[in-house]
């Protein structure tokens, strides 16, 4: 029944969280930053990680994000049925790309690949959001949907959860992950609890203006729409450079941009590659000049989500 | 430069503004229930307003939504010029389904054909919104915007003004008036100032899979996405049958309804009209028995808005 000699290589797309005036609800998965997976099925019901990258994960199933969303996944699936994978992750964790919801959303496919794919999208989401919750402490679904589902995501609930793809025009990214520590939790809990009414209609109108403008490939309205009148207020503190990297690319004319999840990484959107390039050159001269270590990245949307290859 | 014999009929729609979810910002015009305006241009500043109906509203300009909206508009037309207009009001003031807004959206673009269309649908949604605010204390565009532009309107931002039309797949719309008074400011009052983020991301979830839904065409998606936790729940008391009409378009199984406006009006969406049909006859046996006297329509949405015809 299950193809035990079968190998597969799985790579397994970083995202953007949030994308400003999406709090919680919109995300998108990149190109050129993903994690890579070796995975075979084994016939005993067991879970082997072994580690291919230098972050020292655990590998004990219950305590690694690949071991929970498997786990998740294999009390759907009767038998004497395992998993070997290999992690290579070359997403840091902790930049707020969605490092864990790579892994997570990554061996779900993968896993689902090898045993004939006898799950909906929505099953493979449910048990990668299982995974990711050991990492961020909450399940969440606003990376793990992109990076399955590839292109832009609107989560619209996550109970019941409804997951919703839509069309965006092409756009270049530029990412910068400075290499600051923002817990996920330290993130959420600076939020207040109550928000004014008037405030959260300045977000609805540009959240439903922003779904419009990425639907009618309308750059301008998109611009327009990539405002956050209730999280990046708060958050940008946690930041260094947070307002000198808007600063650069309203400069530069971007579409806009902003953190990225919870951050550290800041990400912005950009119509031509030559305005991502130069924002990105502009990005490295300002951490440089702040002595902090950074990543920066260019890339564009990845509308196919997790990539499944045979060996 | 003008023509002073020329003659305009202008027909006005009705509208339905918050759409359940998109409280402040969305909005759709229907058929078949508008006003009527007679108009022509006289050589004098002055404006000249005659009712043909029995709602003996003023008739100083600036006493009057038709008034008020043109002295907006006067303000950047020079010379000796002005109107004449008849008034026949056959959207009951008050009703919550944009009557107002159907005076002063009707007016504004009925003087902008007469002028020779010097102005932009911006310029002409901002004079109407200046009448507007006459009758109901605020200035607010989710009634005008889909009078005047027709269809299914986003109002992004007041301040500044962005409005984005999107296209919404063919519906039916049935709505029930019940004649109770229900003033826009005490249903205003009504709600807190502050609201709870988690309830607030809810809303955005489905104000953003709303629009995805509607551009898509995808009823179902839309039928999901039609829940307000915010505006509704606390707005339900002002109107007598609330419950009542949603259970009925439950049972019917249509797309989705509630609140037109800040009512007292409720309006239900339907894919067929004999689901429309159903939902207005049990809605007629609902309010006759509850003793209220009360109007139904069953319509569909008007893609054109405003219309003019020279008589």
């Amino acid at each position: 029944m299950y193809d035990f000699t079968k190998k597969i290589k799985v790579y397994s797309p970083a995202s953007v969280a949030n994308v400003v005036c999406g709090f919680d609800t919109f995300g998108f998965a990149v190109h050129d930053i993903y994690d890579e997976l070796v995975m075979r099925l084994i016939p005993k019901r067991e879970i082997i990680i072994t580690n291919k990258d230098n972050y020292n994960l655990p590998t004990e199933p219950e305590k690694n994000v690949l071991g929970v969303a498997l786990l998740a996944l294999l009390e759907e699936v009767k038998g004497d049925i395992g998993f070997e994978i290999e992690s290579n992750k070359l997403i840091k964790p902790g930049s707020g790309i969605g490092s864990s919801a790579a892994s997570a959303g990554g061996v779900i496919v993968g896993a689902n690949y090898l045993l004939g794919k006898p799950f909906t999208q929505k099953q493979l989401i449910e048990f990668a959001m299982a995974g990711e919750a050991l990492a961020s402490g909450s399940k969440h679904a606003d990376n793990i949907a992109p990076c399955i589902c590839g292109g832009f995501t609107i989560v619209r609930t996550h109970d019941p959860l409804d997951v919703i793809s839509i069309d965006a025009p092409p756009m270049f990214v530029t990412i910068v992950h400075p290499q600051i520590e923002v817990k996920t939790s330290d993130a959420r809990n600076m939020l207040p609890t109550e928000i004014p009414f008037k405030k959260a209609i300045q977000q609805w109108g540009n959240i439903a203006a922003m779904v419009a403008g990425l639907m009618k490939g309308d750059y301008e309205l998109i611009s327009r729409s990539m405002q956050d009148v209730l999280v990046e207020p708060i958050r940008q503190k946690l930041i260094p450079g947070y307002a000198e990297f808007q600063k650069i690319g309203h400069e530069e004319q971007a579409i806009g941009g902003g953190i990225s999840g919870s951050g550290p990484s800041m990400f912005m959107l950009s119509k031509e590659v030559e305005t991502a390039k130069r924002i990105e050159q502009r990005a490295i001269e300002l951490y440089s000049s702040l002595g902090l270590p950074f990543h920066t990245f260019v890339t564009t949307l990845n509308k196919e989500g997790v990539r499944v290859e045979e060996m």
